[in-house]
């Protein structure tokens, strides 16, 4: 058993009042203090596992870094924290080459800049909204309607934690030339699993992600498309709906946003020009 | 077509290539800024209903206040906002009455304590936990296995916006003595839809809710567990899975925490007690 599942003794009742205890398993839920530079930045709640490039993803979602050469360091935070600890740690310090702005600048601007009150209502979207450094607009990936189609099972196929539990949401990284699924996270946020496959491939010195699709399964908000998008990724698809703030991104920053990918169909709110039959693609 | 809906064109394509170009609603997606005494305090993802409820429900989450006495005033912060405005406005401030201690207290106090690396790990969990100031380990709330198995169907039913745009959580509250459903409040974030139906509770001075359920369309994360528990509610149900950490703290705070509410079947992870058979009980 690993760290992302816990047992839990429960009881199982259905109509007729019969009741059965037996051992079950939860997917595990705990905080992760995010430091950098030994300042905490944030507390996450999320499944432990891969919290170095859940650390890393949530930088760079946060528009702090785009490269895993500006960061020098990723550690515990406790001295005694090694494999045979019980209780693993929960406290991640990401330490920044001294050339990097680290996020503690961005973040009193930003309080700064929304206490004039004559512009808020007007200045909130600018304030959720990040800048890529990698824009999407003109990526050449071209994807068949089979290869969409065929995501949501590659990815169901893969979560293992899923399966013993049903409590993770789950990130899958597609390449888009070959098809295959580069890697796969799974959390009980979903923001979380988002962050890990982003953060793992930043810190692999794989950005921007071009030619790449990112496949969620749940819905599609605007954090999930902005994360999306700083990470360079042309195309994000979902099982679920996406949010109208999702849409304006993804058109906004000329990325194909898909939603409802089930069974034989799905829906394509922006930039269906990816998305062509078979016979028109160059590679598979 | 209220706020909460926004129309968008889009391309539904099929396994076989044809696509149809139509219409087609999605979930609004904006952010809100919650201010208290004019000072920003968080700015969340939400879908635009309920403001007001929201802002109550997020402070109550954090711990600021109990009760529809301790705020003076909830405004929109767009002096030119009103009915006739063509957006909305995106910030709420919470004046509280000035005997109140206002958040930014707690929160300096929190950044303080996590600082000390020596603790770190084992005090997460206690950085995250809330103490709430109503207990419900002695809530004589009892219910039956078709009450509880009933709640995802009338929750369902009411669920309006997620009818035409299959994007929107939900959380009901339910009296558990009538089996009424008391209100119900659906947003792209269930957080914040759980905050909508605690937060219009507490401005209509109903806390604690004692005898009720609270019921959410997903997952039962440990952040809907301390809201209920905030709230003092002493049952929880959820349509799936509930994380390793909403279990903990439901057996801490002596909550009934039921999940995977579907069909004639759920499972009982905390608190099986308060679940009897319909001739147990002295009301219906």
């Amino acid at each position: 058993m690993s760290r992302s599942e816990s047992r839990t003794r429960v009881i199982r009742v259905d109509q007729e009042g019969h009741r059965d205890s037996r051992a079950d398993m939860v997917a595990t839920e705990e905080p992760l203090e995010i430091r950098v530079n030994g300042r905490r930045l944030a507390v996450t709640m999320r499944t432990p596992t891969e919290d170095f490039s859940l650390a890393a993803g949530f930088l760079l979602s946060e528009g702090v870094i785009t490269d895993g050469k500006q960061v020098s360091s990723i550690r515990y935070c406790r001295k005694d924290f090694g494999p045979g600890a019980e209780d693993g740690d929960n406290t991640v310090d990401v330490v920044l080459h001294k050339w990097v702005l680290p996020p503690f600048h961005y973040q009193e601007r930003n309080v700064l800049m929304s206490s004039a009150c004559g512009m808020c209502g007007r200045t909130s979207i600018d304030q959720v909204h990040q800048k890529s450094l990698f824009p999407v607009a003109d990526d050449p990936m071209r994807l068949s309607e089979d290869f969409v189609l065929g995501m949501p099972e590659t990815l169901r196929a893969k979560q293992k934690v899923f399966d013993r539990t049903g409590g993770l949401h789950a990130a899958g990284l597609f390449d888009g030339r070959t098809g295959e699924l580069v890697s796969i996270r799974e959390d009980v946020g979903r923001h979380n699993a988002v962050d890990k496959v982003l953060g793992g491939a930043l810190l692999d010195g794989k950005l921007p992600l071009s030619n790449h699709v990112l496949m969620v399964s749940g819905r599609a908000s605007f954090e999930l498309t902005q994360k999306a998008a700083m990470a360079g990724i042309p195309m994000l698809a979902s099982v679920s709906a996406p949010s109208s703030l999702a849409v304006d991104l993804a058109k906004d920053a000329g990325m194909t946003l898909a939603g409802f990918v089930r069974g034989n169909r799905f829906v394509i709110y922006s930039g269906d020009h990816r998305v062509v039959p078979a016979t028109e693609l160059a590679y598979p």
